[in-house]
């Protein structure tokens, strides 16, 4: 159920985010090529939790789609411009040519660039949210997107590449980079259909432990994922000599903070399981902790 | 009078722009790197026209500072990303080292990405605004700024490089390139201070006129600028085989075409003038026409 649930988000995601950038007539290929990485695939995984958090919320799903979008588009910018010669220089990305192996590496900054503001004007333009939650969602959206969030966090990141960090260092760089979009995620939606101050915060623990057990999986799937699975070559932390959950604490360890992080993930969706149906949230933490990719 | 004004606004922008980072503590130095090219220098056009706009419509300068500041950001972040080697590959500016140069290529995209968010942010942040004025800016500013405006613009500019273009294209390049966020500032003013449709209209016709004055006196600067003045070598155009107003309509034509867009200009204040004192954007025409950098 909760499969044929996230494959109809994940299709309709994938609608939307193929109607979403208009042509401007200038007669360049730039829409073409924000479309191609927008088009690219993907597990949709922030805009599914947005919208599946919203319903949890009984709230009009209708109102989440312009914000799942935009911030399916952060985060395709984000790729865009992480897979550059200059960042991380990637060929590939889920078996497609990145970007800038297509179009080139100026407009794979342009079009970077340019997702990037159509995030926000998506959000702008959202003729189903009155002003006040439109202004709320583009201020959290521009801290968690920003220098204090998910580009904080990739230029640590990068900072600290060869280089040996401690376990403080870690979860401050995954907290900003892949944290902070996971937690707007679930944000977004208590934005949205505005629950008591009790549930937003029960909400708020729940996406921080997402974030980590997103980032400690990941860190495991670089040892023992299936290449094929995940689309790209394991061993690839060890390699370029990366601190990761797994360095720093052993395979063993690793296991266990998830293990941990996910108890409390569950913890926070038992307290709001006597308002709310948590049965698409309790499925998120089973999938974050147990996906092959 | 207006040297003393326009003087006292850039320091006042300088200021604003000198402390609009704050740090976030992650221990990385984006954020130096960002407030590296604010601090830079320039002469603030953008928000100075801006916040000259908002004092004839006899509008709340303070509710003008923040947007302004944002502009100057998106502003900034577009010349980082234009001056890297896979765009323009330029190593100074304003007689500067560019951001790359100073920081390395991926901590200039990073800085450029983290500027053009950080102006959604300060606006809406903005405490001296209601929702719906913000909304309409962040409306007005993504549209200016997006592939639809700033960032298309730059990439059919990127693609007509060493190609001869008609008259028509070259306007289309510049209406987006550099015109879009020249009319974000006048018409910014306008959301704040609200003033009734004609003046609107008129003040949208205004900025139109601006932006094409702004470009074509830019051409013109490449073929008799002073290099000391301009801070850059002259004869770039020639050199790089590019299409400008001169290429394509002579020395002559150009002046011609600039005083025409002058003219028409002034006629907007003119009109503007019953209603309102137009002393300072009546100044910015001539600046435009008859400035040396």
């Amino acid at each position: 159920m909760m499969n044929q649930k996230m494959h109809n988000l994940t299709e309709e995601m994938n609608t939307l985010l193929a109607n979403s950038i208009p042509n401007s007539n200038l007669g360049t290929d730039l829409e073409e090529s924000m479309s191609y990485s927008l088009n690219a695939g993907g597990k949709r995984i922030r805009p599914v939790l947005l919208l599946l958090t919203l319903e949890m919320l009984e709230g009009d799903k209708s109102k989440g789609l312009a914000t799942a979008t935009a911030l399916e588009m952060i985060h395709t910018y984000s790729l865009i411009h992480d897979d550059l010669p200059a960042m991380d220089d990637d060929d590939y990305r889920r078996g497609k040519l990145t970007n800038h192996k297509v179009y080139g590496e100026w407009k794979a900054i342009l079009a970077g660039d340019a997702l990037l503001t159509k995030a926000f004007d998506l959000i702008a333009n959202d003729q189903s949210l009155n002003s006040d939650i439109k202004v709320r969602l583009l201020q959290r959206l521009s801290f968690a997107s920003g220098h204090l969030g998910m580009v904080g966090g990739q230029t640590l990141d990068m900072q600290s590449e060869s280089q040996q960090v401690n376990l403080t260092t870690l979860e401050q760089i995954h907290h900003a980079k892949t944290g902070a979009l996971l937690k707007f995620a679930v944000m977004a939606a208590v934005d949205i259909a505005q629950p008591n101050e009790n549930i937003a915060s029960l909400l708020e623990t729940y996406s921080e432990h997402l974030g980590l057990m997103f980032q400690i999986k990941d860190d495991l799937l670089d040892i023992y994922g299936d290449e094929q699975k995940l689309g790209k070559a394991v061993g690839s932390d060890i390699n370029n000599d990366k601190s990761t959950y797994v360095s720093l604490l052993g395979i063993e360890g690793a296991e266990e903070k998830l293990a941990q992080h996910k108890t409390e993930a569950y913890e926070c969706l038992k307290q709001l399981s006597s308002e709310y149906d948590t049965q698409y949230l309790d499925a998120i933490v089973k999938l974050f902790s147990e996906r092959e990719s």
